[in-house]
């Protein structure tokens, strides 16, 4: 967790104050079924309901914790002094597993949300720019080399449906993720009654584990650390492409520069791309925890403690990367400035030279064979790459491409709104579900 | 790819034929609606299926392409070799990666489905034995200690579960990748119809991608091999567990070991769980796909060719690794050997200390603060740990045990049939839907 | 930075104020240097020292840089808070990174000692118990089957020389690693003498960085993270090993276990690997750092800031991670019980099947044909493991061994020092250069 | 192993005729020294040899291994085949590890040789082009936003630096790679004399391995796989460079385009960067070794064989693809074409505001504070920035600045010679050790 990447909301959710809530909520509820069960008195399950709104004390469990040696022990021990008496029937049956696993589910399942949300503004973000830059012609690029006209609005179309794609993986690994278990300490309910299990996980808007050992079996977790590292990917995409829209050559687009933000302290004409720069790394950071987290599926029997030290990192550390870099993106792509006229510069710096493929069609159609045709347009593309000019001219100059086309023919190649008569098609495809 | 890890079914979906024969079938199916749209003659579309049966010539392909530095090309001169005159009006409008792309998706989706078949197969055999050892009691292990008992059945049933986990994630992990995109030089459909693409992907058993951008966006790609490192994960999940149940002092289950097979040069007694530490190792091999898959998301612009390379390598490997370690795998759990005596002798040689959750159960219901149960049990199941002997007899000779509970009290915590009162409602849990 | 695995001597390095000590040194020789060259007036590098016993205001800072939005701009504002007018002067001609990277290079550094500190920590624990267990006899396993004797001595060593390679290679990465570089805005000295990086460097403890680009090279520092991954690994080594050697059914070692602590919730009798276990799971972490480090090598043109939220993570992470690894290595090998008595049993608990190499060999030896010689051993061998019962015994009724070996060779075959004849020439190995 | 990324001296070093030639040596040289060790017959030391010049049957060792399962007694009983009776005394004592780990190490020896080869080729091309372009001026760039000048020249020569450092690494990774274990079933040489271990190592060209346990330690492979990576960024920070350089708005160098290379099948005038967009993706394909060799360092007690199938993939795949990068890279760079001409444009492109931290520096030495310099300069830098024009212009009719500055002075600000007074410092450095 590195403070200036961390949103309160999401480091709320990893706190130890939430844990421990979540843990308290989670013992009451399997205490109310007990009680119901008649393995534990009806008092005891009104008792424990008492520390509903106590302010569990974190020093005084850590000091237990150090003495013990054992996290929940250290809570039970805790909650007994607030409980009193009738602390003894809680966790009757549970092994420390249950608590820690169904509290890891809740924390996964909260932070997915407050994710969603983190995507949904990044998708609403990415609609408005979209629809605003339909039209905006630019050049695509290929290999970094001018290819053929497209607009600044698809841009933002395809980094939408990635994210639309990833919205849609991030709700599957949510729910996956978001089981209970309260099976004991083999998973096999010796001591606890499955009935336990299957009230805690409506209470805590989970769903029934059908199988566990001890613990929740940990391909879900994998699961979800590489949908993160999927979303943290796409961030990564709209970071590179920003970054080489602002390079200097360019100039297409602009990280937003708030009046007293100072870009270098050498350079102060400078404005650099360091938001989405600073993207870029977060996305590696995030893609980290994929690795260990599929290390970690792999438990001897029925279970062994190594994914713990794991997801005590990764748990918190990659939902509030992600989740910063998400706000992060959202604002980034909100304050964008777009550069219309200066797109309009780059796209026809090189003499037309994208329309090339169409003249190198017209050449086909008008009999030359593939090989001829370009050979025709190779040498003239070259020319006007070389020595500057416009591509048209060049055409029409030449006598080898005049045998078969016309200057009117040669000209309406030139037509830029030709690349744009399917932007409407793909938008529709997009943007069509919403 | 390995020679020794690959299946030909899954070798041959990757293989230059295979390719060139994908490769052809696209450019024939996009020159019929490229002629039915009146683009190119129809006679064009009929005389390029004059290829349909034809051998394209791998080595004239290669020759062709060490001459023009590009693969696509020599492909259409080839096929110009096989068609005649009428090939140049194959590819009209397409950019190379409409096919290679294309492909790709083909050879992702078939290779899917092979796996899947390999995944049934792994299902079908762990479902098999689940349900034979369904009741074969034996110790189940937290941190490789002995805790309470479990039954072998349970194993295979919740490898299970995270198997048929594993194959829901794959369905849409291929459903996903299995887009076709034939979009032009940069995604614009400048110079051929949306039609097209759609007639295309109908043929090939694809959907057609919302938006590309001369490429498919690699994020599906990520997505999949994601999907596969964690079946992986799940394979290594199995292995290990093989392992250390064919240990030397644990014999629980054993490898088959044929007849003719010698262990090692060395030691001719030993037989060795080789097949799971072999599978152990592949996982890590298809894992290793899921980071640059990760990385290649994030091209310049409307493409780079970064990716290329990268899934020349993972693209073949990690489906032929993974496809190979399902199938070794499934012969591995269809003859596996189970040793439910040396399960049971395992099970009672400490003891009975796997009942001392019970009999800490047992203390606090009659009475006995939470504090002063564990100690009365932590005292004697230490005692039986460290000299031997039967706890239940300890505990009898406990004074400050039987102050709280009688012989037969005690001796009720020691019946093994209590901690599998609920394998059947885990059983309908997992297998249900089936 | 999680607080439970975190030692406050590495994580004080990491602290902002060991950051903003590091900065103001820096800026502080630098000024002295300029000032010596005339650049900066002598009052001014006499100015700035009055700074050396403040403590620096990190909330001011933090305010500060909220405005400005530079880490280092804010610094400096605070910096002429406390020295005055003069401050005008400091950080004259340098640019943000000579600082920061230069500051990365000693954190680093000073990292890199404190994990030696802990190495040699762990190396004077495996070496002593190396020593103490040096002919403690046990069998030795591979594929985890029983294979030939061997003693707990030996397993120490190798993880001892494991240590000291690793132990090399961190002193070479931080050899590496401590460069100083105090070039400029693009590394060309344009602004700045290159006499100030040489004042720096000596005064920091640094070597000089031959050449940089605002940035010091990031292969050194993949470099770094490499070293520890590799430590990591090499602790997971020793981890995986005593989590097998304390399994309930192997016993040979053991985790000290304090009177305090409380095995499990549920399970008071249980004593787990939970030191290794963790140890396992936090290898994973610290490998987690390696691939992002590797990414940030690739730097756009003279220097992106891509790297610098990635170390924010992986910086004081993998170091603190590491750091504290070290340590519970440490204290677990030197606390950790060793069982000889168990050793013995289970080296002696399959009728001595381990010396069937010898046994094979006396066969050849005896003029019976590699293949008879296997045969022979390998049925004696499986009728003990399937049966039971004594190798030696077999072999003395079986009338075709006894065609080829008398009873006293036989039998000769079965002592067990043999095995450890050249245990002396190891260990002079291992130890002779200490 | 992909055959277009493979070079066929790569391939050959792990090719089973090679893998079988060195299998043999071993043996061999183990005779002999049995044979001196009275330990086997003199005359079979001798009758192995006949076998020197022998071409081992790979298909009669594959059926063999087909039967037994095992590939080193496969190749010992078709060694038999060749040598005949005599046989039965090869691999005395020896384990089939023994040949396997040290054939692997002298596998990654040549690799390292080879690789080595590779790297000193592009150490050589970078310095020739760093030679030649010492002094060509170009814009350095920082966030991708044109900073202050620097040379062609001083990019080939950081890259230079950055690989004669991963030069140094891949040294000493080969050096620690390079080790010979011969010790038997579990590395206690109780069936082999140590001396037969030297002797082999020294005939072998390796060193002896301190302390194996059937194996080699894994810690020495992750090292060379990390060095290889570190190898494979520094060749992917090259080609992000070249890439960028390479750009259509950026154009200051160009790979080499041959006559007959088509660029794409559709855009004939487009000249891509393909060989770095490509090195770029063999980057992730090396650095995909690198987590899956450190997995392999905790093998189960004295080994397992999980490392195997990992080494099977990684062995020949980083090596064969980094010999082939190295080649690529360094034909690359040979004939990339620089345009110096081009790179004065864009350096002149935005006005001068490259000198802007000149100015600043110059404001402040006229007596004007920090705060009020960094202001003036910025106001007039993004005017230049905004509008156009020349700096140098702005600030000489911007009457805050001509308060403290006089007309000379302010021109004197915008020498581009200034920034390139160090150059040849920081060239020797570099270069002055060669």
């Amino acid at each position: 967790m590195i403070p200036r990447y961390t949103r309160p909301e999401m480091a709320e959710i990893w706190s130890p104050e939430t844990k421990y809530r979540i843990w308290f909520e989670i013992e009451a509820h399997a205490t109310d079924k007990l009680a119901e069960l008649g393995v534990v008195p009806e008092s005891a399950a009104k008792a424990v309901w008492k520390a509903k709104d106590a302010n569990f004390d974190i020093a005084r469990i850590d000091a237990i914790e150090a003495e013990v040696k054992h996290d929940v022990i250290a809570f039970l021990t805790h909650l007994g002094e607030i409980v009193g008496e009738d602390a003894r029937f809680v966790h009757q049956g549970l092994t420390s597993s249950d608590v820690l696993d169904t509290c890891l589910a809740v924390q996964m399942k909260r932070s997915a949300d407050l994710l969603l949300e983190g995507m949904d503004r990044v998708l609403a973000a990415l609609k408005a720019r979209a629809m605003e830059h339909k039209h905006t012609i630019c050049i695509g690029r290929s290999h970094g080399i001018h290819a053929e006209p497209t607009t600044m609005g698809l841009k933002f179309a395809r980094f939408y449906a990635e994210f639309a794609r990833g919205r849609e993986r991030l709700v599957r690994a949510r729910d996956e993720i978001a089981t209970c278990a309260i099976s004991g300490a083999i998973g096999t309910f010796a001591n606890v009654d499955p009935a336990v299990e299957e009230h805690v996980a409506e209470k805590m808007g989970l769903t029934v584990e059908p199988i566990s050992t001890q613990v929740i079996p940990r391909d879900r977790h994998a699961n979800y650390f590489a949908a993160l590292g999927i979303i943290a990917s796409a961030i990564e995409n709209i970071a590179i492409e920003v970054r080489h829209l602002q390079r200097s050559e360019v100039r297409e687009a602009q990280e937003y520069f708030s009046p007293g933000q100072k870009g270098s302290s050498a350079m102060p004409h400078k404005r650099n791309p360091i938001l989405t720069e600073n993207l870029t790394g977060l996305a590696r950071l995030v893609r980290s925890a994929v690795i260990p987290a599929m290390e970690n599926v792999a438990l001897w029997h029925e279970r062994d403690i190594s994914h713990s030290s794991v997801e005590r990192g990764i748990g918190p550390d990659a939902n509030i990367h992600l989740d910063f870099a998400l706000h992060r993106t959202s604002g980034m792509i909100e304050k964008l400035i777009v550069h219309p006229e200066r797109c309009r510069e780059n796209l026809n710096a090189f003499g037309g030279i994208h329309n090339s493929q169409r003249v190198l069609l017209a050449l086909t159609q008008a009999g030359a064979s593939r090989e001829e045709s370009y050979r025709l347009v190779q040498r003239n593309g070259m020319k006007t790459w070389d020595e500057g000019g416009m591509l048209v001219d060049y055409l029409k100059a030449d006598a080898d491409v005049t045998a078969r086309l016309s200057a009117d023919q040669i000209e309406a190649c030139f037509d830029d709104a030709y690349h744009l008569k399917h932007v409407d098609t793909i938008f529709d495809r997009v943007f069509a579900h919403d």
